[in-house]
Parts: structure tokens; sequence; C-alpha cells
């Protein structure tokens, strides 16, 4: 994982393509209430082990998920920092578009006004 | 768009993949600045006008960027409440565990206090 700490912008390419499957996001709103086994977070979808594991493996490169093994049991939980990472990098373009819309909406009305008092 | 409408999760597919490209976001960021045409949004990453085309063509068909003819250009702007969805559903993800995590430490102190005052 040392990639992902040098280079965050390969690291946000990386956690968006973990985000952009559906079973992976169930994956993760599972861990998100306690970390789980891979068989536990296999067991709602309907897929193989080897597809689990799979997915397990994508959402660990992305630093999203880390897992120990613990005898013959895979325990995965939730890394909180990289999604925070993610949230960050799309509430700041967010709050720029809304920032510079409330912007042209204060210009709007400005001139509205202006013309209602100069018609 | 109205497939992505009907159905939120192929929304967030579609949302997640489009963000997991370096050259699209960097297409957001400049579009979080305010509306560009198609030439203007590729003026900085080194690629072709065609390539250019398909990222944006990908960022219209997750809901992230919408786009007018106007003449011969075509301005595109960033939309805002996509954006917002996808952020909800990180948000979510996180203040979940970040709570899990916050009543872990209360309970654990709680325990450490039991033991200090009966040892």
């Amino acid at each position: 994982m040392l990639n992902n700490v040098l280079d965050p912008e390969l690291n946000l390419d990386r956690v968006f393509h973990a985000l952009a499957d559906p079973g992976r996001r169930r994956m993760l709103e599972r861990l998100s209430e306690g970390p789980a086994s891979v068989s536990e977070l296999g067991k709602p979808l309907d897929m193989s082990l080897a597809a689990v594991l799979q997915h397990v493996q994508i959402l660990e490169g992305s630093g999203l998920v880390q897992s120990r093994k613990l005898g013959r049991t895979r325990t995965c939980s939730l890394n909180a920092p990289t999604l925070r990472s993610a949230e960050r990098w799309i509430s700041e373009r967010r709050t720029f578009v809304e920032r510079r819309l409330d912007k042209l909406g204060e210009y709007l009305a400005s001139t509205t006004e202006d013309q209602e008092e100069n018609p």
C-alpha cells in the first residue's frame, strides 16, 4: 500500500473504482456496521467465494478496507480515513459550485433590484 | 438520463466510475469554477478532441455533467445534485463507522475506569 500513500491521485483512482461496483458497496455497507469475515461479506451476495475474495482484494488495494488473518479466518474492517479522502474531493468540488451559484444568484437578484428601481 | 433517475444504484455505479479517472476529475475541477466548452476542458489535458469527447460522454452519462450546444460550441456545466448523491453515500458510511468507533472508545474508557476503581 506504499504506492497509495505516495500518490494520492492514484489512490483516488482506486478508491472511486472500488466504489463503482454495487457488490463492493454492499460489502462496505456491511463493514460500516463492524468487522466481518470474508465469508460473512459474501453471504448476502450471490457469488462464489473466489469472486468475493477478488472484490475484497480490490477494496484492500484501494485502502478502503484492511484485513487480518487470525487462524483460518480473514477478518476485514473499514478504513474511515480513506473514505474521508474520497468524500473530501467530492465535497470540495460541490462547495465550489454551490458558492459560485450563490454568488450568481446574488448578482442576478441585485441587477433585478436595479431594474425595478430604474425601469 | 431516464435510467439514472429510475435506478439510483446504477447511477452510483456510473458516478463512481466517472470519478475513477484522473482526466475526468481534472475536467470536473475545471467545471466547478464555471461552465466550459469541450475544447476548453481538453486544453490542460494532453489528449485528442475525440478522447476528450469520450470522457465528456461518460461524465454526461453519469449525470455529473450536463451540456448544451449553442451554434457550433458545446458548453458543459457541473451538476451539483449528482455530486451530492455520491458524497452522501460515502458520508453515511463514514458517519456510521465513526459513531461505532466513538461508542467503542467510550465503552473501553468506562471499563478502564471500572478497573481503576476496582483493581
